[in-house]
């Protein structure tokens, strides 16, 4: 018996990083879990994780997710559509429309098929990195195509919810620009900037906005060229667009003294502060909406758990956190957001405590 | 009576964030400040904060610190070398090389001049922003030019150390070069990025990756005018080379079906992925050298404090913190970078505290 909204049998072919968290949370649910992938051992391993039983020869699902690298996805799905003529097909791919046009190529039945995205990943791949938490509060991007059916999106939309993640439906096109928006294109722009370190000098110098603004250049090649390759007319529009405010001020850089140079320079900075404000914050609310606060801290285990359990005694719920690097200082600075009207309270009755602000 | 390393009066121009921390810290070292700046307020209100007294017609300063805008930083300086012929002077702008030339211009003793430049700020700028302990464990790079003397070079030194930053020693190109790399291209590059998001829809699937890529996105057009426009020379030179290789890979995907378009896409995240590798971590190590497991926690005051509390009773100390955002959901997540040999134990302890792991 599930606890899920789920009913029958699902069946998870590829047993990476996603399938094997998708079968751990479903599992956890009592729902029937079966699991396919090309390499065995893989299906062996989830298998022991406890994210499902290795499929069967006459198995019946209910739902089938997909979950294979993107340049293998559509013949994939089209097989499972063949196979099993009664399941409803969806897929975990980072891009939709090429896929869905791979698979429309094929002449599979679309009403049965709808492409997913759950917005969740960890660094690490494999079905031992697996885990069933990783969709709780994402978003999940359900991208129907004109033919299927509603029984498909509802089927899809019950398994976002049963992950506890939240449903957002968006057509394909919608979804690849979404994502060329958010994650194609800042992932190119940071590997693009942190290239520029190979072999530099000075590097020594770096600071907190070095490090934030090229984190996601540590990301895997070889997944990277795939989802580009799959996505690469919406990557580049955006692109172009990039290239040529990057070229004007280029442009007004290589001569601050023209007319109009200042202008373009400020005009670029002011551009950005108007962009980083579109962006959702924790809650839905906007970022803006918190006041920061940075507090030294001792570079020793316990300190940072007394700074909070202070915290919590004055009565202050922290909004976010962040703890900064310091380079060769025995020293930590902790980034606390507060909401605004607690703030002035927070650092006074923190200073009162003994607690210094930097 | 002064503990610090520095003997004599300090006299420090311009009583803004940097300058009013700066007299902070020395006064609390019992070291004598005199504070000067174009508005009298300024100086009133860095007095009342104890960055300490305005500056009186006699006084003898052995060390001006000139903290006044990059556009006014080299007449200002020029300006003191000539009122204090005995006087020692640097200053703190964040570029070197052109304020260097057009000091020189002015005929200026250029042994008494040392540029240098701590690595140290705040969002928020003015007197009121002032804080003795900003400088702590920060580069504070010293840019000598050709004339200057020894006793101006060591003077600036004890500046750093009383301050507890850490001296970096360069010349004023390599440090134009160093911060163009690691903080002015980035900051382009960072607002040309968020820039995109203006207007465009599905920015809700934002994740982490696009916020901390746009995070310097927000900051003050008007003070990054002057930086830009300052070292213009070593930005243009940069942003060519990235320009150079952006064309590249929207060349690549633009048809990616041709023949070296997949392998310029992953050379160039490749590419990211050694230039990340650059930059030292906390305590002068490698950001690799940590693992990181993100943790669950509930959305409400003192849970963050629990889990620090457990993780310091299991005897473990955290290399690095990070609270992320949940859109929608009552859920945080704490990513824990630890070094690799107590990883598994964190986990492992964690869990049968109940934690949870995503």
């Amino acid at each position: 018996m599930t606890t899920g909204r789920i009913q029958g049998k699902v069946r998870i072919v590829g047993a990476g990083l996603i399938g094997t968290s998708i079968g751990l949370a479903l599992t956890k649910l009592g729902t029937d879990v079966v699991l396919e992938d090309s390499s065995p051992g893989n299906v062996r391993l989830a298998s022991d994780y406890g994210a499902g039983v290795p499929a069967g020869s006459n198995d019946q699902p209910a739902l089938i997710v997909v979950c294979v690298p993107p340049d293998v996805t559509a013949r994939v799905v089209s097989a499972e559509l063949a196979a099993f003529p009664n399941a409803i097909v969806t897929d975990v791919a980072s891009v939709k429309s090429s896929i869905l046009d791979e698979i429309a190529a094929t002449g599979a039945d679309l009403t049965r098929y709808v492409g997913s995205h759950p917005m969740a990943g960890r660094e690490k791949g494999g079905a031992s990195s697996g885990r069933a938490d990783i969709f709780i509060g994402r978003p999940w991007v359900i991208a129907e195509n004109p033919q299927t059916s509603a029984a498909a999106i509802k089927a899809v939309e019950e398994l976002a919810l049963d992950l506890q993640s939240t449903p957002v439906r968006m057509s394909p096109l919608e979804h690849d620009h979404a994502v060329a928006l958010v994650s194609h294109v800042p992932q190119l722009v940071s590997s693009l900037l942190a290239s520029r370190l190979i072999g530099a000098s000075g590097v020594e110098l770096a600071g907190q906005g070095l490090r934030d603004t090229v984190r996601i250049a540590a990301s895997d090649p070889k997944l990277w060229v795939q989802i580009l390759g799959a996505n690469s007319t919406e990557v580049v529009s955006i692109l172009d667009d990039y290239s040529k405010d990057l070229n004007q001020v280029i442009d007004a850089l290589r001569d601050v003294s023209k007319a109009g140079s200042l202008a373009t320079i400020d005009q670029t900075i002011a551009n950005g502060n108007r962009g980083v404000e579109q962006i959702p914050g924790k809650h839905g609310s906007r970022n803006s909406q918190f006041s920061a606060y940075v507090v030294m801290i001792d570079d020793r285990p316990g300190e940072l758990a007394r700074l909070l359990t202070e915290i919590g005694e004055i009565g202050i719920n922290v909004e976010d956190l962040k703890l900064e690097h310091s380079p060769g200082a025995p020293i930590g600075l902790v980034e606390l957001q507060v909401l605004p009207n607690v703030g002035e309270k927070l650092m006074n009755d923190l200073q009162v405590r003994g607690w210094r602000f930097a």
